[in-house]
């Protein structure tokens, strides 16, 4: 390794081997011993950077984070909003290889914070940002209804993320299924963000 | 064990434990080792019963989703089509410990189904078998829209089994947002199932 690529880069480096490894082979697969393999060091070298295994999840799932945030980001909202959300859900579901590996490694994180205190407190806190990100952009669309439509932005913020994961999970192990699986995501944009009624 | 316990009852006990150990623990932690650990068996007694790791969780998958199958046929559909299936979704939910074991190890089995052939199959077969019944009952209480009311049935049905699935992993991390899990899961219910218009 050049000497010029620093200490934050060496990070990234073995952030995205894990990443790679989670998502190729699943959470259990990943150890110092093989994320060195697969990322061309000495397992010695792996832990300069990070001294435990959790240490090195909890900075993937950072990563990880960071990702599907930057791919929401990149989504125009500036389209009518049932197209916009379902931009937004397609931007992050496993439809190619690239998303594939985020989204199950995503996966894998959220299913071991039920058991991980501080992998548990990454994966709330990016929830929290996600959905407020989400509420603030369906304000901005105009949408929300009842006595307290902020409310019932965050509810619907909820619902989606829910039905994203979902689908996430079930297009992992049925990729066969994605066409009657984006039936699903419409079907269900369709009912959550209704067209507007035309004038007649 | 008295011998008058069968060879079925046997891999059933055998089962359970795995599905305890998987939610308590983690998916990592099951082996051949620590389930006998828990169910207070050898190795060798165990092994007498599945010869492999993968043989004892394809099984247990198994015992996962009949379970899952049995709460959903236990409930009253009899009730109004949105009542209904808000209980069929709450029947599987992790807001108990032994949904929330329940729920933890089906997702463990799912994300895992993503690099095992056998319990990919398994998790198919099982969400095919779901996704038919709900989309018969959805016939049953007169739903379904559009020209093709069966396939309308059949998304609407995909599309509450990926929110219930999203609702489910959130919660075994973040048991705190119940309350605004359970406001998501009616705003979505609300806008799939909208009540009957009133006659006015």
């Amino acid at each position: 390794m050049p000497r010029t690529v620093d200490r934050a880069e060496q990070r990234r480096q073995i952030g995205a081997a894990v990443l790679r490894l989670a998502s190729e082979q699943g959470l259990d697969e990943v150890s110092v011993r093989t994320v060195a393999a697969a990322s061309g060091r000495s397992p010695g070298a792996v832990q300069k950077y990070f001294r435990t295994k959790d240490e090195m999840l909890s900075f993937a799932a950072e990563l990880a984070g960071e990702r599907f945030e930057e791919r929401m980001a990149a989504v125009d909202t500036a389209r009518p909003p049932r197209e916009a959300l379902r931009a937004l859900v397609l931007a992050t579901l496993p439809v190619d290889a690239e998303r594939r590996a985020e989204a199950a490694a995503q996966l894998a994180f959220a299913l071991r914070a039920a058991h991980h205190t501080e992998l548990g407190a990454i994966r709330r806190r990016v929830d929290q940002e996600v959905r407020e990100a989400l509420g603030a952009w369906l304000a901005s669309a105009g949408i929300g209804r009842g006595a307290d439509p902020a409310a019932d932005r965050l509810a619907l913020a909820d619902a989606v993320i829910a039905l994203s994961d979902g689908l996430a999970l079930r297009l992992l192990y049925a990729p066969d299924d994605r066409e009657a699986l984006l039936c699903a995501l419409d079907r269900a944009l369709d009912a959550l963000i209704p067209p507007p009624v035309p004038h007649s």
